[in-house]
């Protein structure tokens, strides 16, 4: 059964605004750095109102609520993890008459704990095939192939997965560079069109009392009508933002961070912005200082699954005892940085997610096979604590099955470690610090090409 | 360098009995039961002498130092493991040059470190082709194609690797079923002389001072040759004695029953017997009643990459608080194990070990979508304690990476203790029982085909 259409506008937004007081989640601002980058936590949410998160930060990107290779008990080795748990409805969807059976949802399901669930439509890291959106659906593909949501659909999948916030159904389909401005046009109306459904059904359902909605804010790269999405999305009670379209491959950084510092003027100071699909280091740093609060925590995975571990500083303490952190060796990375730097010059856009980029080392490369060093020196994850890169590069080189296991540890632990010392790099005013660091000082690579 | 054939018996002899004086493993029998089956301790190897193996036990395997799938924290969440890993050299051999290079040996290039190392020669979870030995070298098979051994080649090898204990050099091509007696007899004689000389090299390595060698009983089909490969070996200054071309797929159980109870006759009480290339839980208790003492515990990982978890019964206590401990829900299992069953009518040989046997499910069964209970009731490891059926299968079915986690923690678990309770059967004179419920004792299922 779906919600009509034909709501009209403005009983929808009474109902909402009855909703908007229940909503909990709330941003509470330390400071806000040179103007616009954004120190805080955020604060009453999950079930029982007591789960807090810092910003900025990351959510944990899962798989069906699996990170990657680690069980649960591997995961908790790692300090600095976040304690909002992604999962996405594209992993999902074809799995709802289980769910439902179920009835526990899918943090019981999926044997997760104590986490908070934050469920979102599409996987980051997964291609999303375009052109199956129509006016009352959008499309999710999972493992069995495409799967068509309605709003009814949509809402019915959040009761069986009963997550503690989730993302509005929304057409995002504004990536491709020759989308016409109708089209752009198009997909903000339907976007707010979709939420003002979900927020229907989601007020009358006792279900999903207590847990939290985000509007999408859409609009391609047209800044009118980036400014039109969150504006209107503002309007309606909902505890936070997601900003789509904006992924890596979608535009470059420049343009990004421009639409970014602008439409996030029409959002409300204490409402958490999430920005999806971007997570190079590089990025997420710009997108933090146009105002950024959240990321989505895919990228890790990405690095794992093409056998690389990332290796970037972020050390910004000034005590040489704690210089060992995440040193890069300069010179050990200068060559293959430049490599990965020239498989980045397409036209500015890395559009192919596969692709290394100039924050990891490959561990695949002949290089390694006889560097007994860890993969960071002083880094304490379990992997680097116990193995050396000639050993990665020989799991690795024989398709051994605990390469992408310890991989991923590295990587994940790095790249939390990573948006740990950037929260600290905003309280103690060291972002220019950090900045230098995560991308490089050295001659002839002060300056990133993208 | 390869060290020449030409060596007299004699001479090779003399040399050998001077090292037999340093053989410090020693096994120490507790009972013997129903005149074969050996209950006992494995004492006095390892670099210092202190380890210990109980018998009848399993080794750990590993591909290359790791439990596919497994980190070292995670394998050590489990009770009942092996105080000896397994690697071969059909891993190792392609890494001499690194492993040369980084001077400390294997358990420490792994990052391995409270464990007994024992090299052999072929990893009993791959195929090798067969048709590439030669009078003076075998060859194995690693990610980058074949490598050939002669003896000199194989001692540099151990000298890099720096096992605790090692099996020696062995022609071990016997297992087709056309193999002629003249070939046999040539495996049987190549197999002693690669054992002279593989003594005469290790006597005079100071690296390998204190490490101990297994000679490897050879002999197809052939009960002469069974005989007398082993009367000959017995001979030398072993450790203990490893038995091939027994292996799943090359002979019946019946014939492998009769020719190791009679060749076991021949070797001496006091050291131990490792059966390679056996793994299914009916065929190690008929080895281990024909007087078997060492396993490989390969199958376990045969079962978690076909998607299976091992799931039979090897509970013998009478406690009925214990009943839980691994008790099949009979009904339910009937129809796959029928299916099973069935899958191994080739002739009474299971040749390809890829199928699935009937001590496992299959968990890409769509019967398991809505299962919401653990693998095995009562089973206390990580993935049954935090996971039910229906998750695994959705990990499955959508080709997530923790599935393999999952189901090699389990599968790992319930093998090992199977092993304890077949130990624990034969101190408590209860090896019948254990049959029963391995073998299943129900209506129609009592006998089973293979």
């Amino acid at each position: 059964m779906q919600t009509g259409r034909s709501t009209s506008e403005s009983s929808t937004l009474t109902a909402a605004t009855r909703m908007a007081g229940s909503i909990r989640m709330k941003l509470e601002l330390r400071c806000v750095v040179q103007g616009r980058s954004r120190l805080g936590v955020l604060k009453g949410f999950g079930r029982t109102g007591q789960h807090s998160l810092e910003v900025p930060g990351c959510l944990l990107y899962t798989r069906f609520g699996t990170v990657p290779h680690l069980t649960q008990d591997t995961l908790h080795t790692l300090s600095n993890l976040p304690s909002v748990t992604q999962v996405t409805l594209s992993n999902i969807a074809e799995h709802q008459e289980v769910l439902e059976e179920f009835k526990d949802g899918f943090r019981k399901f999926a044997g997760l704990h104590d986490t908070v669930l934050y469920c979102s439509l599409h996987d980051p890291a997964a291609a999303c095939p375009t052109g199956y959106i129509t006016n009352q659906t959008v499309s999710v593909w999972g493992s069995g192939g495409r799967i068509e949501l309605t709003v009814a659909k949509f809402m019915a999948l959040q009761k069986a997965v009963q997550p503690d916030w989730y993302q509005s159904m929304a057409d995002g389909e504004t990536s491709q560079n020759n989308t016409s401005r109708k089209r752009v046009r198009k997909s903000v109306d339907r976007t707010l069109a979709h939420l003002d459904e979900c927020l229907l059904v989601h007020q009358k359902s006792q279900e999903l009392e207590g847990v939290e909605v985000f509007g999408v804010v859409e609009g391609g790269d047209i800044l009118e009508e980036r400014l039109r999405s969150a504006r209107e999305t503002a309007k309606r009670p909902v505890a936070g933002f997601c900003l789509d379209g904006l992924q890596t491959g979608a535009m470059d950084q420049t343009l990004r961070t421009q639409l970014i510092t602008a439409l996030t003027k029409e959002l409300p100071e204490d409402k958490p912005r999430l920005l999806q699909g971007v997570g190079r280091p590089d990025e997420v740093l710009a997108c933090v200082e146009a105002g950024v609060d959240l990321f989505e925590s895919f990228f890790p995975f990405q690095v794992t699954e093409r056998g690389c571990a990332l290796f970037f500083s972020f050390d910004i303490s000034p005590d040489p005892e704690r210089a060992g952190r995440a040193p890069p060796a300069v010179l050990e990375l200068d060559k293959q940085r430049d490599t990965a730097g020239a498989t980045q010059q397409n036209g500015g856009l890395n559009l192919d997610q596969t692709q290394m980029t100039s924050f990891e080392i490959n561990l695949k490369d002949k290089r390694y096979q006889d560097d007994f060093r860890p993969l960071v020196d002083g880094c304490g994850c379990y992997c680097c604590k116990n193995h050396q890169r000639a050993y990665l590069h020989h799991l690795l080189m024989t398709n051994e099955l605990l390469a992408g296991v310890l991989l991923m540890i590295h990587n994940t632990a790095h790249y939390h470690g990573f948006f740990s010392a950037l929260r600290e790099a905003l309280a103690t005013d060291k972002l220019d610090l950090l900045k230098r660091r995560v991308l490089g000082e050295r001659g002839g690579q002060t300056e990133r090409k993208d």
